[in-house]
């Protein structure tokens, strides 16, 4: 299934992406796509339903974050071969772990906002992965029954803020509008292999970022495996796999994004988002 | 005021704290102690109400998080100058900004659940803003009408963790029971001068920190308008302002936390904690 939030920011409702490619209205059946409906028993629920009875929506609305009410939004860092070669950095031995503010996160098609001071704006396309169920000290061989499904993230990032800063990366992560999620979140049964899944992301057209999932360090299973021998990850919470190369701090000379800018990303079957760069209020 | 939540974890209902020290159950006039209880409005509104025809709760009852629904957890790292003294940092320029896991989050009374391979588990009393208003681009001078109150913090640390790993600090400070806030949150204009609070922490009745607010670097207007111009910040969001000198790490040589140790912390007008160290399970 291909769930999905639509509506004004704040006020966004259930949907659902019927095989003719429309938007059904789910509210009958769930509250919202969050935490609270990601269990493998509501997602049951809601795949038992006769899809063709609910009332389908106008696809002209606005695409909201696919997950609603996020806890945590875990980031994994240098976690693509072919990132690791371009930058000279050596494979991590174990997963490179940072946190983005949860209200950074937005539609998978609302602006990207270059906030005041902001030089060097950068884009990441990456997977993420939605929990389903609260993992605490899990196998990686039962990791998989953790995870809801799967979703496209931006993890916008302002290098000067990220690097050339005194804290650690956060100022540079956490921005408002820098975590568009979306536009779906598709459920694990329907992502036949999360491992090889292409992965690209242009800017203003030009392609910079063009791989395939399969060159991931840590997989899904590793990454919630590993990361719930720390903490535990609740339903909601969203973790984002790391970024293929050709970001912007990667060229020769550096590329950073300016107001008017389009950027364009996705990962096949898991849907596509499109972001302006709009000017800091 | 002074604000509090109290029953069994996930079940806490709001309370205040009236002048005889009893707890006055505040279901009636409010959800929960949380974001949207926050603002001026609903603060003037509760302190208005008749607080004597409030039901009288015993005190028996447990303490829980004195905020509920935290979206951020934001902390900040080297803020006592004779911290920085003791470590030999230098003072830093600007705010060096880190992030806890929500899920971290327990009462001030509950234990500390010592993770699975941790070995140098440490201490850190600080003190909390709590946000009461949107904010975004705040001036310095502007910063305290966004300042619903403050509370004592323990941010409980795993330095091996945090220090010894490839990602940022997150792994070593977001485990489960890392984040004890309350018992109170004491509002605003009950809190004569938060930059003039002793501030002091003990293990097993030694002392190991005991300073005062007046030693921050950056004051709580200060942080708040500094993150405003990076992260907008929601009504229940915490912001902790550091930690003194003391803490384990910093012992020669270092001390850390075992299984059955007790912590108590406080800050004078906010409060005092009490965590025994527990087993993981």
């Amino acid at each position: 299934m291909k769930l999905l939030r639509f509506g004004e920011p704040g006020k966004e409702r259930p949907g659902l992406l019927d095989s003719q490619q429309q938007i059904r209205d789910l509210s009958s059946v769930v509250d919202d796509i969050n935490g609270d409906s990601l269990s493998a028993e509501s997602l049951a629920k809601i795949a038992a339903f006769d899809i063709e009875s609910l009332p389908v929506v106008s696809n002209a609305q606005r695409f909201g974050p696919c997950v609603g009410s996020v806890g945590k939004f875990i980031c994994i860092g240098l976690n693509y071969v072919d990132h690791c070669e371009e930058t000279g950095a050596p494979v991590p031995t174990e997963p490179v772990v940072f946190t983005k503010a949860t209200s950074a996160i937005t539609g998978p098609d609302d602006g990207i906002i270059k906030p005041r001071g902001s030089e060097k704006l950068d884009w990441e396309v990456e997977m993420g992965i939605v929990i389903g169920r609260e993992a605490k000290y899990v196998s990686e061989a039962d990791a998989e029954d953790y995870i809801a499904g799967y979703c496209v993230v931006h993890d916008v990032s302002e290098r000067g803020f990220q690097l050339e800063r005194s804290g650690q990366w956060d100022l540079g992560k956490g921005c408002d509008t820098f975590g568009p999620i979306g536009p779906y979140l598709v459920t694990r049964d329907a992502v036949k292999d999360p491992l090889n899944l292409n992965i690209w992301l242009t800017v203003n057209g030009k392609t910079y970022q063009n791989s395939n999932t399969k060159n991931m360090v840590f997989g899904p299973a590793q990454l919630v495996s590993f990361l719930s021998q720390y903490m535990s990850l609740q339903p909601g919470d969203i973790i984002s796999t790391g970024t293929p190369p050709g970001v912007g701090l990667g060229q020769k000379p550096p590329v950073y994004l300016n107001v008017g800018d389009k950027v364009e990303l996705g990962i096949e079957g898991l849907g596509e988002q499109s972001q302006k760069i709009l000017p800091s209020p």
